[in-house]
């Protein structure tokens, strides 16, 4: 796949650990059951090999969450969790996947990985188009990711073993009522092939 | 309520009008059946009795839709049904619904309302916090304006019985799963009360 | 020159007419000694038949200026000045340059010709890389709009007899100190030429 | 001064040294002789006893520039120059306005520090109007800055000797030609009577 470049959206420990912060959500768990982590590491490798830039999304907030001054919602969840504080070993990337020479990393605050962030900068510069998406969680900041690299021009390819949401219902949703509007829907292996 | 205004989005001809491009989505019948049009011409009259800013976001595209160079998934659907042509009868909004004086027009081409418009910008100078949100589709540009909103800090409030989406699974969806993680949902009567 | 496009900023009557808006700036004058409209109007010409996307770029204001909250500076003076009211003659642009079939036209509100408006997203799809800049004020909306693109990685090129500023100082500051930093410096006549 | 922020831009080595890889500007020099590390540091320390926040604004760059495609201008200077390579000594903020607790670093890449930054974001979160602005280049970083913080709506007071350009003239164009037209100019004394 060409002008392609692999987006991976908060494989963190607060969201993969059974201790991390974010536990409550039971990502963890479910990730482990569908063999997330394996399938995306599989898809990392085929894209080194393939020199698709890897462009890691890891969510992270300030001491205090400055960054939001009224919480509510989903984001409220996080601070009542403690969750993704930059600097702590939970906001740290996975140690499967963690950023090698040649990755991009960028620091994201928000739902939306575009959102204040260099990340459209960044794929325009190295001539993106193609944008393979895998993450946390499926039907929020994934979703969100890929809803506006869509408005912005961009082809979303969305791995639908890479990621994982809160339940079955929200992950089918996800996967055969938005994605297909928006992009198109693959597997790890079936990506691993096109790369 | 205070530092509120009422966004409308694509209340055009095209989706309401039987003999609209888009009639293929089958929006402006469930729209008729569900009494949104009737709903939200009551919400729009309380909120300039409240004096809160109405703002008008309807979706257009110069001939040839030059605007999208590659199309494909939804926005191609829009295409083939050559809609929302700026300066066509289908992309007006609907008479009742007509922006009034002192209401805005702010018009959109992407699914998201803030993407590419002064939208953010005229709130901040309209001093906007809160963001009474109606219109369609449900579960696409409303909620992809509904969650951009709230990334950028904003807070939503969706009216159920305003919007609508292509089937009741899609509409519930969005109503029980994502508005409550991002805003809060009410009913016209609801909002109505506490303008 | 591939993957052109020329930006026409401002030409509007409140800037150009010796009765306009912006009388007081002088700047209908200078321009006019300049020979600015003429020098553009052939800059226009050798586009269209170049191919070149012509891109509009007229500011105006909702009636009463709800845009501006706390209006100081630069735009206090458009205000008090009662300069670029959508809807009004003032707002027009100048009939020598009249938008004409296959042009684009984006409203704009702010200096930068970027902020706010649609104009990145449609370049980006219309392919354009070279930006040929030309209108008003060339150290104000036109530098802001040439630094901005600069930043967002397109190359402008600055047609020195088709731009105005304030005073002669001004001028040629911008066009000797920071266009050559930013971007290219071309003549009309230069321009044309490589068109 | 209420809803102040003060905005520290490229207070790095690279900047400030002898030896410093942007020494080829001598803004090391000039920065010296008007004392615009001593006068921005006692700015700093007055703001903090103020409780006014203070934002860091460091520009970095990835190792071998991926963020900038095709290289020209001022961009290219700082790429042949080796300069501001993320990691580095010479990127990192000076020892004497190295940032302290409860201060905010935002990490920036383009002439203007909202391009592709959560600026804005945090801004507004901290509910900042009034921007106090130090650092460099007076005529492109700081200008450009200070512009787009106009035209999204902040108010910018630039410290006139807590800044430096290339050269007197442009430092002196700067300060009486665009600063007063977009904000208000200041000493370090007068705005530390104000904080």
């Amino acid at each position: 796949m060409e002008k392609a470049a692999l987006l991976l959206i908060e494989f963190q420990n607060d969201f993969l650990k059974e201790e991390g912060a974010m536990k409550g959500t039971g990502i963890w768990k479910r990730a482990r059951e569908h063999k997330v982590v394996e399938n995306t590491v599989k898809v990392a490798e085929a894209a080194r090999k393939a020199n698709i830039p890897i462009i890691h999304l890891p969510i992270s907030f300030r001491e205090g969450y400055p960054e939001i001054s009224k919480p509510f919602g989903l984001i409220k969840g996080v601070i009542d969790a403690g969750a993704f504080k930059k600097g702590t070993a939970g906001a740290e990337i996975i140690d499967e996947l963690k950023p090698k020479e040649g990755d991009f990393v960028v620091d994201k605050r928000r739902l939306c990985a575009f959102c204040d962030t260099e990340l459209e900068s960044l794929l325009r510069n190295l001539g993106v188009e193609n944008l393979i998406i895998a993450g946390f969680i499926t039907n929020w900041c994934v979703e969100q990711t890929a809803r506006e690299a869509y408005d912005r021009g961009f082809k979303p390819f969305l791995l639908t073993d890479c990621m994982e949401a809160l339940s079955d219902e929200e992950q089918k949703f996800a996967v055969e009522k938005i994605f297909p509007a928006i992009g198109e829907v693959r597997t790890s292996e079936e990506i691993i092939k096109e790369m």
